[in-house]
């Protein structure tokens, strides 16, 4: 069993081209990008993915900008070299300046040091942040 | 050598006062959470810290409020505990609606689930992500 | 000191050529892969990560293929380049199919978001699960 | 704003309920678990999580029992102290036995060591992985 | 099937004893730490688990203080509770002071920020880094 | 907007260039790495950083070496790639030797297997590390 590729438009089965299809109208693309193309040899995984970004992505109260950022902090949280790559993009597209970039970049680093500084030096919960 | 545990205002060094006194007045609080006290047993860290958690957490190209939920959003993804409950409370401060935080969690949960798709596909980065 | 490279069966001593051959001989190979090459410029911690892998990997109370679907799962998880190639290798030699690795990355994708749901809303543990 | 606790069936939305009632048939089970209490507070997020996990979770390529082991493999990677609780307790009851649990973890532990030594050597792919 | 307990001396196997008795032996301690009574539910592994860390703590090019500080600052980062208490209590015993911890942590929050912006900033290896 | 690149000395602010000065004297290199000209695209979060990391790992309780092996072994277990091969080289330049390495490997490796023995086991702390 080879490793498996990307599923083209023109390869895909009519159950993978409805979620394509369904891809491109909304965001207004003219081709799906990557991660879908390999998520389709999972057409169930495919269409439950697909339906649930675009419903958790959708402007509510909070901004589709917001949402982009809030993605891409956890993205180079965990180090995924895609989803960074894909998420900077969209974020940007969404509104993201390099100033606001810098910030989110800045807002991350540090979290991610002061959650060590709070494992490491054991610190007790607040009574105040249980209520 | 036993446990260290919180350092009080009243048992405090003066280099460590000065630091909890900037902490109360910029954040108009009474008195300074769990986190500083235990951090305080490396004063020099405590210094830098508050530092750069005052310069990088204040009004920019950002909210306050929308740094607090990349804050919270990075600590959930890491499962720490006690940064969790604080910036919980920081963003409820800072005007997170419950609505808000329900839409937070379900970005963050997206995240975490399609960071290891693209993980597991081995998605190859689109050459457009990469201009 | 250069970075060190691979250290090939010509090169090697013969501490690190009988680990290499006992890999060659457990799994029918003709060339132990990258990971040991690499690992043989730590003789010691070559022989002692072998041993444990093999009796690990062993078949027991869970089949090989369902172990290595679980180190996949971890791999995949942790975001290790190296190891999700080589597992998800092993796993289609001991008898993955594709529709067994699309419903491995379902399980896997869910986990990653409830780990952070139940991280973020702060799930107390129910009882009958302490039992 | 206080620290939102779980919601009890009495105390539901016929959304929320409506979830309830189907978590309760489709696991024959008397009484959701907390998990599904506090994320009721997002009724969409609800929904759509409990779909996507009863379709994830249902017998497949791959059983219930390896499906739940999946899960807890991952939850015990990232540290999840609910998520290995309550997987714990489904994949027991999903036929896990204590010796098998034994063989998880061994094979959990030996990944997390060897992604790190993977990382650590910088171990490049090789060729045959990558077909 | 109830949650398993820690075996106690009493109650182990000849086989358990034999491996309780050498860690008791070689760390001259009077009982071993709960980490080994709960793994002595897995003979081989709790066998396999001591011989490795007994080799891999012992004094070498490393001294085993410099090697606790290094186990302490992965648990740290991967926030596991029980290991950050157990090996800051062995780090201790090792000569770890409380200014070390203190640079040691400083060192562990700079080291998982800076990995971050890394990989926000999507920084391409320099070539004599590859060298 | 188009991906940023690195900033070379000649295209830097002012305020750049100063940061650039102070790191090429006090590493005494001809050129900073690429990590600070990525870095340069935010001013506040390069002067920010780089005064943190001189403070950090400047000489102190623990010896410079000391301090790039923790900075290794925390960049490993997160595998950030580009941070392991730029603190490998740091410590070898520290005087980390090929065998010191290979130790400091085999720790970090059973650190992140262990910590997830910890986590699924679910071992509660001894009392005696709590105090």
């Amino acid at each position: 069993m080879s490793r498996p590729g990307p599923i083209e438009y023109a390869d895909a089965s009519p159950r993978v081209r409805a979620v394509f299809d369904d891809i491109k109208r909304t965001r207004n693309v003219e081709d799906v990008n990557n991660f879908w193309k390999y998520l389709a040899h999972d057409p169930a995984g495919l269409e439950r993915t697909w339906e649930s970004i675009k419903q958790v992505m959708a402007a509510g109260a909070l901004s589709p900008l917001v949402k982009e950022m809030l993605y891409l902090a956890v993205s180079v949280t965990n180090g995924c070299g895609y989803c960074i790559a894909s998420h900077t993009a969209s974020a940007r597209k969404a509104g993201m300046t390099e100033e606001m970039f810098g910030e989110l970049m800045a807002v991350v680093g540090m979290a991610n040091e002061t959650n060590r500084l709070a494992n490491g030096y054991r610190v007790p919960i607040d009574p105040m942040f249980e209520k």
